[in-house]
């Protein structure tokens, strides 16, 4: 079958490898139908040692169920199926807190974790299926199909930032990042009531998205400048909540100065950073907060997929381009140059 | 009047000073019956350049009302009044958030950090008087003084680190620290209802007081093994909320390695570091949350002092010794050598 290899930063290929199979009986095969590019799958696209490659990519897709293994009761063939970024068997103590992405099971792990599997293709096997998939009551080709998409990892991680952060009615919040996380952060925030919602990013069309997603303001300035008119917009006070969906110091250091006090800086961008400053001139003076983490997508599905079936979401939005596998290097080139915003993928 | 003063580390001398008097019209004049040497007061012990000295000590007291500002209105001449370790009006958008340890006001401050005022002392000027000071239904003599002093900051800042963490119902808790902060947050933890409190200390007369304030397990290892221990009395899983009553790095290591994941790191000792691990391999990869800072006791005190007039609780306990003001520098070697847990003082 055919699939996307990455070899090194830079370097996105399309070729032949082995056909995915069940190998245990807690397995599903699933055909790829739709699958997509994350804006996490540039950070190795930056810096990927080719040493460490190739690597087999992608972490977000829907597909037709082809086959599973003995112990699969929750999808049969011909099901359509959405994966988490994670796999769990949803049953540990840990997923029963909700917190799939942290599942005890052996087994367990994000996509990007696991060898010889990836969304990047036509067909991947699926571990801990029962715990992973959850079956969509729609068509291969139905016109929901992209937003549906986001559950595997960009409308569940904007959601969770919101929900880590605390975000409810009457909560202002700054939204850190004009990317697919962040603009579906700023929809979630508007879904669970926040009065005002301040959105940080440079582009406009994305910027123009995160308004009818529900930005009450954009603050298109960066660095002091950025905070100074955060500041004035929250009458000098910062917002309750900020989501950080970007995961570079700058935007943590944004965060800090755009948190008002006692609020919570809520992150979902992968830090590209270990240390960072928690003491008193950071975090603590002021009982400031730090949430988030890898969002437990699985957990959010149940919830959010009705507001999608109903048409009262449209995360789907965020994607602004789409191609075949084949095509799926220069899908990558085109988000890299903030071209695309994310990238559909159908095999 | 007489007033310790800290002239550089280990330096703490008792001298004359000028008579502490109203300076505006929402001050408040106290003649202080009781207050204390705080844990927090042996880091300027350890390390206070004499070029910035010399500095008034004492943030906790209580006493009673000589005079009063014009303004006024909440305490008059002879009450007996406890105050918290921080000045607030009480009044502001911060402080209704129930943050007076923030409080928007410019007379706002620690009394660590108001000049020529200390607690440690014979009388004391309290600015914002209404805002801080906190009328006692008892007479200056009553057995119940050493449990509503901790209200100044103890008991508060304990209770505030449960709080932070969200301590509740059949939560699992490890608090790490075996001062009078430490304790009273597992007094707190038992209060708030938690299920198992395991106190990580070294000192048995302390450790053995905490097994009395509800501790359910005592571990005197540090380190790995400090971890392991936790870690095997968890399951394997940690605790969902971790107090940390220290400050040091180690504690917050120390903190990282018993947090189950998904669970709360809740730090109330003063950090003694600005960078510190919060990315993937620390905070992030099992959305461990990070909470608390200075206490704003000010909110906990009229919800806590009831328990202490019923004889709920006695957090008066952790006061090991007592002296006069004469006794003050050796109180702060008492302390500093583990000698004494904490020293009251009646001027």
């Amino acid at each position: 079958m055919r699939a996307i290899l990455m070899y090194g930063a830079g370097d996105v290929r399309i070729e032949n490898v082995p056909d995915s199979r069940i190998k245990n009986s807690t397995d599903a095969l699933v055909r790829i139908t739709a699958s997509c590019i994350c804006g996490s799958d540039l950070h190795p696209y930056h810096s990927m040692d080719p040493a460490s490659g190739p690597a087999r990519m992608g972490h977000e897709f829907i597909g037709i169920v082809e086959e599973v293994g003995a112990d699969v009761v929750t999808v049969k063939k011909g099901d359509l199926v959405v994966s988490p970024f994670a796999v769990s068997d949803n049953t540990c103590a840990i997923c029963e807190a909700n917190l799939q992405t942290s599942c005890l099971h052996h087994e367990a792990n994000f996509w990007d974790g696991i060898p010889d599997e990836g969304g990047q293709a036509e067909a991947v096997r699926v571990p801990l299926a029962d715990g992973t998939l959850v079956k969509l009551p729609v068509a291969a080709d139905s016109a929901l199909i992209p937003s549906l998409l986001t559950l595997s990892d960009v409308l569940g991680t904007g959601y969770h930032a919101a929900i880590a952060g605390g975000v409810g009615a009457g909560t202002s919040v700054t939204v850190i990042g004009d990317g697919a996380v962040g603009l579906l952060g700023v929809l979630s925030a508007k879904r669970l009531g926040a009065e005002q919602i301040i959105l940080m990013g440079r582009h406009q069309a994305r910027t123009d998205l995160g308004r009818e997603f529900g930005a009450t303001d954009v603050v298109s300035t960066r660095g002091a400048e950025g905070i100074a008119k955060v500041r004035e917009l929250t009458g000098g006070h910062g917002t309750h909540v900020v989501l950080e969906a970007v995961g570079y110091m700058s935007a943590y250091e944004q965060a800090l100065g755009v948190v008002r006090r006692g609020g919570v800086i809520s992150r979902v961008g992968v830090p590209q950073y270990e240390d960072a400053p928690i003491g008193m001139g950071s975090l603590f003076r002021h009982n400031i907060r730090l949430a988030g983490g890898p969002a437990p997508v699985r957990a959010y599905i149940d919830e959010l997929m009705p507001d999608i079936l109903d048409g009262k979401i449209n995360p789907g939005r965020v994607f602004d381009a789409t191609t075949d596998l084949d095509g799926v290097p220069t899908g990558y080139q085109e988000m890299d140059d903030r071209r695309s915003l994310k990238v559909l993928v159908t095999p």
